[in-house]
């Protein structure tokens, strides 16, 4: 009798559903709805509240709505009996908040609040708590805060406290009748089984807590504002969860709006990037798996809590129950070459692409296929955006050397394309300074599923095999794992994670493999880009900085 | 009675007649004629004869043409009659040579000859000769040759010895056939008055020759090769007479070619950019001028001899006789801006462009006009076909630093533009710290003429005021000049360039003057160019050289 369980993959602009048989992994039927409301960074539903710059809002009944469509869609396209599905597990952009009653009702729900932005969820993306980071980071460097370290010595304006605090600094009567503030995952699963339990891998990542440390000391938080000395008693929660942990049940109410059974067991929530590890099959340390998009994410399991300096965050119990996560990034990756598509190709390339019914990106990455490494005399630094990992440093800007008469656009596309690979390069040389070893790679996403000169770049560059996830919804294929972990062998499901993964994970089965003449030009290539990384990444010549400074006085 | 002038500037590709009025420089009428063989780089009139690459041939047949179509035409155009035409000078790219036989006929007119590609004129930019310049180079530098350091340190393989050595390497027959071998315009002046008058300018600036310590020695060319050891002697001549001086009159040959007087007064020649000196009225220390086009020539007056590093050379008489002339270049210019059209701007500026009927270059200038300087976050080397002065460097390529996401191609576009005049101001500098002192700027050539944005920039950019050619042919009227000196006061010319150019110089009335705002970012953008420039350019990280090695080894 085969048993079954639902993944949700709830990204920026829409959820996704994967009904997934346990056995073996395989995908029975998958849904998608975009949010109704999207990303608010104009008005409120009201049509009338302007959203001042860098805000970026969701509204909570979305993703209630995309429960209550998209696993009816998944049952009906499978035809599978509701009570063969056992478990149920969910993961979420973080840190998405939102503040909550002690019914647990987000206050925008509530008439009185439908005009008042910070009732909202602030998703992931916005980026109007910058002010409060930055104070957050000068206070805790001059305290000698010990948890900076965990946290690659920069806390970011995208994460929980800034976000919270400047909620208490625009909307103070948002922070003193909010009962809570929490992440939407953690406030979802309490919807579907009226419990809240927060789970170790947001609170980790984003809410700077650590398993034996908890979080942050009151006198840290007195001294950012003393109105929130007990932020974490008055408005959040100490009791952390494992990831891997059951939450509970699904409640009368939920099974009557989802059409699962009462009683079905749900998996406490997860990061959407981290919830992928154990669906490429990572559950043990010396693997890194790539997140590839508009920019890439990078994830490393270790035994023991090292300070890597530079990464995005360790946590323990963070990806897999046992073992720290490490997480790196890189700001702009697929951005980059959108930004070259949009700006830099020529009339010709278009004319060519079209007839010949190709887009540009395609276009491009034939023909700089067809270049040999080092052949286009070109090194980037892939800083478009910002260095995330392991500079930390969003004033750092991009640079490209080695131009003549002769550069085509495909030398340039390519020279992009490898700057990305040196970062993650020296990311991957980061972790491995630091004790952390790394042997094999693991990618997923969209650009690593598509785009084979990139992945072979990717592999000759870091000199290291990669293999491709084969599920094209990596994210709820991890989750529908952790779902299946939440019933456990008793209910059909699984009693760990690693045991899941051994089951239910998918690798392609193409492996990228190092090409030995690409790796010897490319190592003597990947020495110049560090020399430049370290000369304009940390501090012989700020130019980048000054530059923006003169750009910013004169715009 | 009005009296008249002819100057022709011998181009690239064609020659340019202009008839003057000597009293005021009015011009009365202009010709141009194309070369009927144009620029021979794959084969030889044979139709068989392929040339390597590298090569740049003309026929010297073509010149004659010129002379003998373009001057009747403008006779014809301007009602003059040849009695009132009482002197004619000429200007010529340089280095273009020839072999000639002991009458002085160009060997690749005798028909066994015909399909020998070093019986022909070498033009300037003949690049086949780089090997012997750099085993030249190399000698000279190992055996101390002082003569160097008036060259910026690098002899150019563009230049007379190593074309001479080129030819006695591959046809050591046309090298001991050849009775002479003598720069094109000095051929044409021999060809007019019957007189071999070698010029000071292109001796000076091609041929290694000082007013004082004449050739480098027979020890030197003799290290070269020892059956050089009496170049000069035997291929060359001692005799070299000041621009300015008359070189002779017209042979009644002359006369019947051109339909002017026998006895007309003809100058020595003049090398083409040189010659527009005085065109624009520049007879005096202090003031310097740049031929803009696809690359820039900068040209200084100076009392003293002064070692100037990296500039192209110091010559006594090479520009107004009685002064040192400085020549200093850049390798990019125009070149620049047409790569960046030809190879990134979008398609939807394209479309912008044709729906508007505007070129890509003047809607970028547009849009690049709107931006204030500093406003792209972005700075440019401008070295994408290496570097001529101050760095002397061919194998230096370009850099773009302080790309984001949001920079857009007018960005970029500006970016190039200012990094050439960033290249001008650290020529400028260079000539000041070396004690020649630039106050004002002229600027002549097409560039200089079209494009007011540039133009600005530059004057922003040096904190000079530039000053503009108002004649569209600034060469052909500079040897007019030299033609009214020819003929001298008696006949109604003038005893002096300077006092030919208090009356027949050119200036627009527009003058560009540095706006005091523009100046202040300029300068802070300057010292970051500055820094990038030393850095990469003086060999704290020869990254670019490194790079194409790497790319030499992977093409």
């Amino acid at each position: 009798m085969c048993k079954y369980s639902i993944g949700i993959d709830f990204g920026t602009l829409s959820g996704r559903a994967l009904l997934v048989d346990i056995e073996n992994g395989r995908e029975v039927a998958a849904a998608v709805k975009e949010y109704p409301h999207g990303v608010m960074d104009e008005f409120l539903p009201d049509g009338e509240t302007r959203l001042e710059q860098d805000w970026a809002l969701q509204h909570p009944q979305d993703y209630l709505d995309v429960l209550k469509e998209i696993i009816p869609e998944v049952l009906r396209k499978s035809s599978v009996d509701p009570v063969d599905i056992i478990g149920f597990g969910i993961d979420f952009t973080s840190c998405t908040l939102m503040p909550v009653d002690q019914h647990g009702t987000p206050l925008c729900f509530l008439e009185k609040y439908r005009s008042q932005p910070h009732a909202y969820a602030k998703l992931w993306k916005h980026h109007a708590a910058q002010d409060e980071a930055n104070r957050l980071n000068r206070i805790a460097y001059e305290r000698g805060e010990e948890f900076l370290k965990r946290y690659g010595g920069k806390i970011s304006s995208e994460w929980l406290v800034p976000k919270v605090w400047q909620a208490l600094n625009e909307a103070p009567e948002i922070y003193k009748n909010a009962c809570k503030f929490i992440e939407a995952g953690d406030w979802l699963v309490w919807q579907l089984t009226g419990e809240e339990k927060r789970n170790s891998c947001m609170a980790g990542y984003k809410a700077l807590w650590h398993k034996q440390k908890g979080y942050p000391s009151r006198e840290f938080f007195k001294a950012l504002d003393p109105r929130m000395e007990n932020l974490v008693e008055e408005k959040l929660s100490s009791k952390i969860y494992p990831i891997g942990s059951k939450a509970g049940e699904l409640t009368a109410e939920a099974a009557a709006l989802t059409g699962l059974k009462q009683g079905t067991a749900v998996a406490v929530a997860n990061v959407d990037a981290h919830v992928a590890v154990p669906a490429v099959g990572i559950t043990e340390a010396g693997k890194m798996l790539m997140i590839m998009g508009t920019s890439n994410c990078h994830m490393v399991l270790g035994r023991e809590e090292r300070y890597v300096p530079g990464i995005c965050g360790v946590v323990e119990d963070g990806m897999i129950p046992g073992y720290l996560g490490y997480e790196a990034g890189q700001s702009c990756v697929g951005d980059h070459f959108d930004w070259f598509v949009k700006n830099c190709v020529p009339f010709e390339y278009q004319q060519e692409a079209e007839t010949r019914g190709k887009n540009l990106h395609s276009l491009l990455t034939e023909k700089a296929a067809k270049l040999a490494p080092g052949s286009s005399g070109l090194i980037a630094l892939d800083w478009w955006n910002g260095n995330r990992s392991v500079l930390v440093d969003g004033d750092l800007t991009g640079l490209l050397i080695g131009c003549t008469l002769r550069t085509k656009p495909e030398d340039i596309y390519r020279a992009l394309i490898e700057s990305t690979a040196y970062g993650t390069r020296m990311i991957i040389d980061t972790f491995e300074n630091s004790g952390i070893s790394i042997h094999e790679i693991y990618a997923a996403g969209g650009i690593a599923e598509k785009n084979e000169l990139l992945m072979q770049i990717y592999a000759d560059i870091t000199n290291r095999e990669i293999r491709i996830s084969a599920s094209a919804h990596t994210s709820a294929l991890g989750s529908a794992m952790f779902g299946a972990v939440a019933a456990g062998s008793s209910k059909g499901g699984y009693d760990s994670i690693t045991e899941a993964a051994r089951n239910m994970a998918k690798i392609k089965d193409k492996v990228y493999k190092p090409i030995p003449e690409n790796v010897k030009v490319y190592s003597q290539l990947y020495k110049e880009y560090r020399q430049l990384h370290d000369y304009f990444g940390r501090g012989a010549n700020n130019v980048m900085k000054r530059l923006k400074e003169i750009r910013k006085a004169n715009e």
